[in-house]
């Protein structure tokens, strides 16, 4: 049988499509539990430290949420500016002393391989919650989690990825899974934001339906999902290039009418214009229901690797 | 029967009578319980999010309390340099997003009309814990709650209130509600700093008795409790005029000798100079009482806004 | 029978041999119940504050993690900015309000005295989690419980202490308990940076056996234990000396092989380059463990403060 007791959660390339399942079940059990207004207690006595090198609002209140509906408690370093860090201190040895008060770790650090770091030099679980330009597993976990909540299964989906796919970890992180998945994608980008050539090679030698385009809407009318991401204007060597493009990636109601029918748009947030505010009020609308989804993911997680599952 | 669930509390004047009562009597109830000894469980399993947009230790702090006190459990951003607003994202966006994690949001925001906003964009409830120059209705509801519970009743009660009565939201609040409750008003101000002109039209209109001066000596003869707020050096454009000012509205033992006899002094806090230290001594100095009420009455509006009282 | 209910923890000079041994043996007692997978609620329905008018997220956490462990709840400010102090209240308004929420507090300020300051304000039990150039007692107790735990007893022991002793509260703090439990202690230090002459005057009154040097290895030789301190470059006027000594205060391999047999090595973190990563898989190397006891001793002070172990 499956398990992910004792284990580090790092990458989602480093987890089998069992343990994936596993998480997922988990994660589903855990939200229905809560929806029925039952009082988990998984993580009674147990506490959870996050230590966020970098702020992430957002991220963290997630995983803090998680680890409360499960029964637990939290101490957290929200603030890398107050730790030993600025006294000198290695990561290595920030994270051991925690280790002597917490039972599992939530990292967020602004290098690339940081959690990897942090999980090395430890015995308790560590969980990467965004490493730099690395990866940030938990949010792709969501983001499948998400696919297969609004559409039921992920079995003959075509999804549209749109904005910056150059830059964006939360993207690399999930289009690997998708593959895994047999989702059929479609890269949208403006020029010079483009998914990077040795990731789209990896994808096609893993078998991947990939293509890649400049049109939004073109693709839309392909794809059962678009996930849009943000594009930020100091990418652009040339302002006028932004603001030219800008407005062909700014998904609105037209757009989505003009889209194959039923389509889900989802966005990992903070968004800011590239969905216009409209949009909000359509039943695809995944993005808020998306973000909701981070507690139960998470949640599982933590159950998982403290074998409280 | 009156009742708040699954109401938002944004200011007090769209606070009928009767759910005053029930806010008081409910939080005299938590009070009471807290004080045998009795452990409470109502928002057992229940998350609370404090957004703070703006700093406020007390604030924060007494809520967190409260809802901690109740059994429930927090999760809290209490620096906005750290939140996905940094990265452009609207407020409506970010509670909505908050919203996916806790069952009641507390807000502090600089901006008027931001609890408002915050509100309008998510189904759980909302307490408005100060919105600029707006409102801030939880203090105004523990300055009345101290009031009932030093004074027996307001009945008949005469208040001056001193200082920066221009500025002051948590005043302009306050008075709104005692005017409701028949209570006499005396403002002291220095000039420049007087109560808005168009709020004491209001109060009148209200068959409120309200009377304005600049002698707080006199004043304090014939009230039966003396509100003190802070008044800021920078507010002054001739800082003379501040400093000959200054000590006349600085309360002392000698000032309290000659008011009407068994006075209570209040303050909001913090203070700074404006009450002399000489006087956290005297009996009717309920600042610290008061500042402690917060807890109570805030923990009534977290259980009776999601229904658990 | 002694008892620690009620009262404050400044200072370890203060702390009776009874009641070390109360603070020890309850610290021994929680945390075999940890250990064995007990859950503790000794502090259930109480609320503890941390006040940190100075950043240290180290200690921070592991006073919180002892509160949560006890089945307690945590508030928490952490950032003096947003703090009242900004506005100019004074420390012991600040603190008579936090008593208006919580059960204990605990309190770090850069000022020497800021803890008495503030126990002298209110009528909760006030833990000193360092103040400024003062004391640190926390600390000294972590520390003592460490030895005692690494050695069996203190019983005949020598210690060698390595570093800036000039400057660090720890070692003020703890060699004060040492000598009251007759360990003989070895001092080393860089030209300039020697322990304070009134402090070792003040030990060889109290019956110390005391000798001073500047021979790292020597001292090793003749120690059942070496606590290792942090020498600041900044403390030095001539760059150059500080580079010419480093090198003979850095703990290494090489120098534990030469030194008395099951040598343990203590530090009170965070550690920078004094003592050599190689070291930390040596079986002596206590100073993670050092970290962990932390838990344990506050856990027996915030229970004995409050009247719950």
């Amino acid at each position: 049988m499956s398990t992910l007791t004792g284990k580090h959660v790092l990458r989602t390339d480093l987890l089998s499509n069992e343990e994936l399942e596993l998480i997922f079940s988990t994660a589903s059990r855990f939200e229905n539990a809560l929806r029925s207004g039952a009082r988990l207690t998984n993580m009674e006595g147990q506490v959870l430290a996050t230590l966020f090198f970098e702020p992430s609002t957002r991220t963290r209140l997630s995983f803090e949420t998680a680890m409360l509906r499960l029964g637990g408690q939290v101490i957290s370093m929200a603030d890398p500016k107050a730790s030993s860090t600025a006294k000198g201190e290695s990561l290595a040895d920030s994270v051991r002393t925690v280790a002597g008060y917490a039972d599992v770790i939530v990292i967020r650090h602004p290098q690339k391989g940081a959690a990897q770091e942090a999980a090395d030099a430890v015995a308790v679980p560590v969980i990467n919650a965004g490493d730099g330009t690395g990866q940030h597993p938990t949010q792709a976990l969501l983001d499948v989690y998400t696919l297969r909540k609004e559409k039921g299964s992920l079995h003959g989906l075509s999804m549209a990825l749109v904005g910056d796919l150059k830059n964006g970890r939360t993207v690399h992180s999930l289009v690997y899974l998708l593959a895994r998945f047999g989702v059929r994608l479609l890269f949208v980008s403006p020029r010079g934001l483009e998914m990077p050539p040795e990731l789209n090679a990896e994808l096609k030698k893993l078998g991947s339906d990939v293509s890649e385009g400049r049109d939004l809407a073109a693709a839309m009318r392909e794809s059962d999902i678009v996930y849009v991401t943000r594009i930020q204007r100091e990418r652009f060597d040339d302002p006028a290039e932004y603001d030219r493009l800008k407005g062909s990636y700014v998904l609105d109601m037209d757009m989505i009418r003009q889209a194959k029918p039923g389509i889900t748009i989802m966005h990992p947030l903070p968004r800011v214009d590239e969905i216009a505010r409209e949009v909000d009020a359509y039943q695809g609308a995944a993005y808020f229901r998306q973000a909701a989804n981070g507690v139960p993911i998470r949640m599982a997680l933590l159950a998982l690797v403290t074998g409280r599952e």
